[in-house]
């Protein structure tokens, strides 16, 4: 008997040293970590006893000749090379934990989210180099984060990271809706294929956009959607990216594993690290169920509470803009043609001959505020205001903007009286032109601007290559810079919603000015071409995963040539889908992005994008299908109010909805947008109908979707 | 008759379109301008009618696959390729003019310069690619100078440089005082060879240096000076280096010619250019005479007259400084052993156990700034004071100082109290750990923070490698950098004194608030084993032909292990010599850099520095041998005062003056700081002696300098 105990207890202290395991607080998720030979770290993960990520390594490759005196020369005996911590780990201490706590967001899909996860943290120790690593894991009811972490040492004090060794090792050759690996941009369509057809698809998804960077034929961006055979969903992304270079997954398809790749810098390096330090959170939601994924908050939840204490000034804001006249052509965001090359400070705009379609003059700003004033609209974006803009596209050029100076037709005070007179607020715009270093420069100078002239929140953006030159856009360093200019907006007390920036892990949480950004294929594209006809109903599952999208939906005309006949571009979704767009994808900064004169045009179907809430205190994803359709149900911000949204892919949709989320004993009307029985988006997309009938508990609605289709609701009490 | 003279105009037609000749108001130098076959633009340049430039090729080598919209696909025929600013030219427009004129600097060696050329502006015509390039001639007494120009033009709006393409073909196989090319340091001895022996000696020449990168055996830096078998001097430098890559010379030691080598960015460009625009002067001086190199104002002459127009806040400035302690090794910058890595913000350094050797104390400051009070001293330097020396160094740190944040034991206030009591200035010191991006995110708030505390003048240092990485020290990106950084301490009414910069090439005319630079092998190294013994005599021909160099001069005890016993380090130099350095290294900065107990303890010799002036009416460099000796005698500004400064090389050197400058009709008494007849600046470097002797005009001197030797002689009126 004792000599049984005790074999027991070895076997058990024995299996304790080797492998950990970790339970979901419903336990339907089980995560096992292990030191396979050679002391290399692995996790597997399963859900509901399906395997989810099979046996896969950890870790980081560092580079060899770190030049930092603490980068020790380890001769590779049979022990670590100095550039290992992937393997020779043993583990030196493990600890567990539960953290259960709800909080409440400043905006959001929901008033108050939970965050409840067991915890475990494995410290390892690579006895040759002295070097100490812990992983900590955290496991949710709907999946797994775990980052890296490494404590203050004086064998790691610093170190440069050659590449980071995290491998998601799937069970089969699943779908996917990905994007190509890129280190510069995010603006492609999505792709459905399997995995193992990545390789062959690659070339054909790479579409041409001024500052791009393919580097892998198997690569694709996080957040990465899948779904396998059995019926399991599966997303991998990352939260808290901070000070850490951007994670793209390389799929060795021999094999269905994936591998971290990151971005490098300007030399090829992938990270220069201090300890104590940590990577952010690399992320592995699951669930049978589609609309778990949708509904899923764990990426806030594994970023760190609001560091902003006073939040009053942070406001969910519904706009238009001087914008879509400019991008499909109508407009220019140029003064002039009269010059090819200006030199701020020293070109002359007052002695240049205008070009006659500036969009943004003073004239066509205020019409924009009436209308913003007319309809309720919070806030009037305009684009083009500023000197510079003859020049700065595709020129590397440094000082390309100075973010204060106006170009003669802008009246900045006269236009920051009449807004205020009509009680709508001006939107600033800040095109960086990627030349990084002089926004930089310039940051301080233009947010005081703002603050003086009304604007309390701005567009960013980052087209084109990066200055400085040889850096990515993703690559630490720039990333770097984008949560500067964040930071420093919110000392500044200013919010920002940053186009071409890195794609949002949820850091929205900790600096809830981050009301958006785009860092996706957005609505200019379908002034650019168009986009898939099921885009919005793949978004939901991978760019809104990080945080909110300034989709800027709302178009109502969607043949582009009505607007600049030399433009053929069309709009491949049908007016009903875009209403219905206010509530699926989810933002608290949302556009009506079509002229004025097209919802003068339709004032029916624009009373929705008037109606509808921005921020929510419930949100119930009704049905859900990657590609091929998803439907919510949103309750508005302490009000007894809800909307309810959905769009299609290519085949349509038709929905079999039950309210049982409205209160009960309680009569509403439901006002439904929709496509009419042969709206389609390519042939007759403006074919809607609008009409009113009562609901109430459990009621249920039948509603078709046409192809890139789909519908928009408001529910009232009555 | 009248064919002959058909023929004649035709020939001098002809002639007139294909060289263009000018001349030195003088008429001893002579330049020629000549397209040569193919169109390449040839200039050639000869002295009293000896070859002092062969012929050789000008022009500009562009990036072919330049992404900018107004980089024109040209198909290479016959004509021009794209990548051409160099060949298949014609001359469109000549003109001619002369400029005269007298200006005053705000300090220098003399109190007005005379900027008298004539000048010669070709203006070129590509036909193929439709463009133009303007280079413009500067031939003066003393040299020439000359810069391509790009006219505001739609075919060349936007151009990326692959390699500036001009030539300097020297005559013959000329001795030149030389250091390696290198893209981040000049902190090397100079070498003194024949331009055929700079292949065989450059490994040795390349001395370790914490950032370095050389790129060619046989490239050198520029100021380089040359002295043919035929006893004329010849110096090859820039001017105005602004918004341009800093330029190397190549040696085609077949040849003997030097091709201009620029310094490239991260990704391998030499330079990002808009039209208008223009490249830094490319500068020639010649004579036979060596004082007229040291005595040449062309490279100030050059440069754009003063930006700031009330200068009254720009002092020369005579200091000391807690420095030279941390040099030796007996004090530290850091203020705490007891960690190995900062983060700041974060680390408390109040709990952490100082290391009782950090030399930035408060206590240790009052010491000096009673020092500098007691003897006159305009300001005290403290280096360390600022948190976060303890991993500043080889770690390629980011946020690696705030330049606000005092350690605990350095009272910011209590010493700007002190010292303001004392009526002496505090110096502020900006160590950017090379971190640019940081140190321009900080620059105004560092700046204010010095205005608030007192200080009007920061010395800023560039210590290893540049981030962001991949960049170079004097690459254009940093070359911006360090413009910007300067135009900024000028809104601030700061003084800069830029260490590990680039090299300077008159920008102080422009910026007078630029009193210094190192950014040359100085005085520290004296103390991490040695300058070569002759490396003063030659500076002034090289360093120094761009601008002051704070080489903090004064050490009076040579043998460092008498400072800290693990130093064994000595001062190649003998203490007269180091008097000497505080005329023959002009500076409106001087720093008597040794600890005051030294000075203490010589407090005769100590009197000199005390008494010179830094700031003058008149400079007589009254005799000069790049290698061999300097002297030169200078009278103060406003005063009827003169100082005589002589340093010699490893032969030491015997003087014979004749004091030609002094007033008529005045008795003066000279009082002579000199070696005594058996120092040596290895065996015996503290035997000087001090004697008075009454002189009038043209009295005459004999003085004998050891080797590295010199002496030192202040001639006031009797």
């Amino acid at each position: 008997m004792r000599i049984n105990l005790f074999l027991f207890a070895c076997l058990f202290w024995f299996s304790s040293v080797h492998a950990q395991e970790l339970q979901s607080p419903n336990g339907q998720l089980k995560m096992t970590f292990k030191l396979a030979d050679g002391g290399i770290p692995t996790y597997k993960l399963d859900y509901k006893n399906q395997q989810v990520i099979k046996s896969s390594a950890l870790g980081l490759e560092l580079k060899g000749d770190n030049k930092g005196k603490d980068f020790a020369n380890y001769t590779a005996n049979d022990g670590a090379s100095s550039s290992s911590l992937f393997d020779h780990f043993t583990i030196s201490n493990t600890e567990t934990s539960t953290f259960d706590e709800t909080w409440k967001p400043v905006w959001g899909e929901v008033n108050q989210i939970r965050n409840h996860y067991n915890e475990l943290a494995v410290t390892l120790q690579q006895e040759q180099t002295n070097r100490q690593l812990t992983i900590r894991f955290r496991l949710f009811d709907d999946g797994l984060g775990f980052r890296y972490e490494f404590p203050a040492q004086r064998d790691l004090a610093y170190f440069v990271i050659k590449e980071e060794r995290t491998q998601f090792a799937m069970s089969g050759d699943h779908t996917a809706w990905w994007i190509p690996g890129d280190y510069d941009t995010q603006e492609y369509d999505y792709t459905e294929s399997k995995l193992s057809d990545i390789r062959e698809v690659m070339t054909k998804a790479v579409t041409a956009n001024i500052s791009q960077k393919s580097f892998s034929p198997t690569a694709v961006q996080t957040a990465l959607m899948m779904k396998t055979d059995e019926g399991l969903y599966i997303n991998l992304h990352e939260a808290a990216l901070i000070n850490y270079a951007c994670m793209h997954l390389d799929l060795d398809d021999k094999n269905f594993v994936f591998n971290s790749w990151l971005t490098p810098d300007a030399v090829g390096d992938k990270g220069h690290m201090q300890s104590p330090g940590k990577s952010p959170w690399r992320t592995i939601m699951v669930s049978d169920d589609a609309r778990e994924i949708l509904a899923s908050k764990m990426t806030l939840n594994l970023n760190d509470p609001s560091k902003i204490e006073d939040t009053s000034w942070i406001k969910p804001t519904k706009y238009v803009g001087v914008w879509w006249e400019m991008i499909t052509g109508k407009s220019t965001w140029a003064y002039t043609d009269a010059v090819s090359s200006v030199q701020l400070g020293q070109t002359d705009y007052t002695k240049l001959q205008p070009n006659g379609k500036h969009g943004a003059n003073t004239a066509n700003v205020k019409r924009y505020i009436d209308f913003a004033a007319k309809h309720g609209f919070d806030a009037v974006l305009v684009e083009g205001w500023n000197v510079g803009w003859e020049d700065w596209f595709g020129n590397s050029k440094d000082y390309v903007f100075d973010f204060v100076t106006p170009y003669p037709d802008f009246d900045v005070k006269g236009i920051q009286a009449y807004a205020k007179s009509k009680n709508v607020k001006m939107m600033m715009h800040h095109e960086t032109s990627s030349s990084v270093r002089n926004y930089e420069r310039h940051l301080d100078t233009a947010y005081r601007f703002m603050k003086e002239h009304g604007y309390d929140a701005v567009k960013s953006g980052y087209v084109g290559d990066i200055l400085p030159r040889g850096e990515n856009h993703y690559s630490q360093w720039i990333v770097n810079h984008f949560q500067y200019a964040l930071e420093k907006a919110a000392e500044y007390k200013i919010m920002l919603n940053a186009h071409e920036s890195v794609r949002p892990t949820g850091i929205t949480r900790t600096y809830p000015n981050l009301i958006g950004n785009e860092s996706a294929r957005g609505t200019e594209y379908q002034a650019f071409g168009g986009n898939k006809p099921n885009h919005v109903t793949v978004l939901p599952f991978t760019r809104l995963v990080g945080g909110p999208m300034d989709y800027t939906p709302g178009i109502f005309e969607m043949d582009v040539s009505k607007i600049n006949p030399e433009n053929t571009s069309h709009v491949n979704s049908t007016l009903a889908n875009q209403l219905a767009l206010y509530v699926t994808m989810y933002s608290p900064l949302q556009m009506a992005a079509d002229l004025p004169e097209h919802y003068e045009k339709f004032s029916d179907a624009f009373q929705f994008i008037k109606d509808v809430a921005i921020d929510w205190d419930e949100s119930h994803y009704l049905e859900a299908e990657p590609g091929a359709y998803v439907t919510v149900a949103r309750k508005a911000k302490g009000k007894n109010e809800w909307f309810i949204g959905s769009v299609a892919g290519e085949n349509g949709h038709t929905s079999e909805l039950k309210l049982d989320f409205l209160e009960k004993g309680k009569k509403y009307i439901a006002k439904i947008y929709a496509d009419l029985a042969d709206a389609h988006y390519k042939t007759n997309p403006q074919a809607y109908t609008i009409k009113e009938v009562e609901v109430k508990l459990n009621s249920k609605l039948k509603l078709k979707s046409a192809p890139a289709g789909g519908y928009a609701i408001q529910i009232r009490e009555k």
